[in-house]
């Protein structure tokens, strides 16, 4: 149909495979624990045809989360994803891997055609895709000043909406809720939870240890305007604080004097200890919003926040 | 409703603007031309309204190509478009000029949605517009020898499908034609009309005078599998000319010593006459298929035609 090769078809394969494959699933696998548990609550069966429709729809957020990946990883120059080299670090791949970044997403849509372009929700799945996608694509657009609220807003666009709100989302269009009131209480809880996430990803890059989160954390080498870093440089540090921070953030080695001074500015500073209260805040604000959603039993939620809570890897 | 401030706005339009306009424009006027004449063909009064339908679908595929241009000019390091510098060459752009490829391309399903949302053709167009995005981005995909059977099918991939063949099907599907034969027979002559344009670019890059391309052909400097390197190399030179090629296509500046040998070469071997018949060839091809359309009136094809036979820059 498309007079590709079989020699190409194996290339787009294994580019698929590289870049799909071996990440936590974490997204794919909340679609199809939503849908379960959404059918259970109305009382439906679960059969394997619906278990693929919903591990279909989990495998479409994992390629967005492919593509997503692959252009970032070209756009901050980073070297290693998921314990390989980047994917436009591979041999024979280099500046293409853009095209293949735009061939993985259109083939995410294509799938979903494919699976769904006959099913009564393929307008609302396609839509709801798209939307999120734009969400995702405006994360990054958002400027200065890096404060605390812009980081909030900024990862609430480039990842709270796909990573947790998305995977909902399906499971609720798969069990054919339509109330809009639905879909808006969902999404303020699952945003609380991947801005609270992210905060945890930041924290450990710096507090976690390699053995923990299984790689070496390099926010402060790459200048990472992450959580640890809008409250240190926004209000908690005084002239000789900002002073370190603007001298060596983002220009000081892994391992390196500079990185360890850093690294203990943030002790003396107790951000150990605000980053505690606000992920127990996070927690709190979760919990003061069981019942908000009247069609999607907490059970959802709990999964979730079951995955992520107090994580330490 | 995206909780964007103005001065991001402001910048996402600015991005848009220097993006999307300042090309010739043929593929968006394109979409108007075959609507105005679909519609008379079919005794349709045209209306503003329709105008302004078409008119936004031919912005559309402009939009299209301004996201297939930023990523292009990223993937080959190219320094100027249109004139003026390269998007992600701007000052304060950089590698999120990849950002910004894959948000044009959401605003612009987000534009067809916004107009097209609550049209009977809106499933149409999206497909087809999908459709037409993932063949583009297989063109770069196709592997090599590039010979001229694979420079060909690349072209027809990459280039003839969204320039040629997606605004008269755009215009097709707004005139209400459905049967799929018209689309096959539409897409036979615009694809050799698309893949001939190609080859155009390609010869005028060598032969055409910077005054008749208002630019400097690079094609040679830049190693560029175009036209007249594959008949050239696959074919046409001898042992010397080979060694010749292998020795400084791609690596000789603008201007060169060796530039200016591989010039001469290619007027030895008198790829300008191999181009004319081909030129002459692909006109007969096309003319050969008029009548092959039943709902399309010729005229069509021939307003395309003129835009392009013999053309000189």
């Amino acid at each position: 149909m498309y007079e590709v090769r079989p020699d190409e078809v194996a290339w787009i394969r294994r580019m698929l495979t590289y870049n799909c494959i071996g990440g936590k699933m974490n997204r794919g696998l909340m679609v199809v624990e939503t849908g379960v548990v959404l059918f259970e609550a109305q009382g439906k069966p679960v059969t394997n045809d619906d278990l693929c429709r919903f591990a279909v729809l989990g495998w479409i957020i994992e390629m967005l989360q492919a593509w997503l990946l692959v252009a970032d990883d070209m756009m901050d120059s980073s070297l290693t994803r998921r314990g390989q080299p980047c994917w436009y670090k591979v041999d024979g791949v280099g500046p293409m891997a853009l095209n293949d970044a735009f061939l993985i997403e259109m083939v995410m849509f294509k799938v979903l055609k494919r699976h769904f372009g006959d099913a009564p929700e393929y307008a609302k799945l396609l839509d709801l895709l798209m939307e999120t996608t734009l969400q995702t694509e405006l994360g990054p657009a958002l400027g200065p000043p890096f404060t605390l609220d812009r980081w909030t807003m900024i990862v609430k666009y480039k990842t709270a909406f796909y990573s947790f709100y998305l995977p909902v989302a399906m499971g609720m269009t798969m069990a054919g809720i339509d109330d809009r009131a639905e879909y808006d209480a969902a999404r303020e809880i699952l945003v609380i939870m991947g801005v609270y996430f992210q905060a945890q990803d930041d924290y450990l890059d710096a507090f976690g240890t390699p053995e923990q989160i299984g790689k070496i954390g390099t926010d402060i080498q790459d200048k990472k305007c992450g959580w640890l870093f809008v409250n240190a440089y926004h209000g908690m540090v005084d002239a000789a604080g900002k002073k370190l921070l603007d001298g060596h953030y983002g220009k000081c080695k892994v391992g390196s004097k500079e990185e360890k001074k850093i690294k203990q500015l943030y002790k003396d500073i107790d951000l150990e200890q605000l980053y505690k209260d606000y992920e127990q805040k996070s927690y709190d604000d979760i919990m003061k919003l069981e019942g908000t959603c009247k069609q999607v039993p907490w059970a959802v939620f709990e999964i979730f926040l079951k995955k992520i809570f107090k994580r330490s890897k």
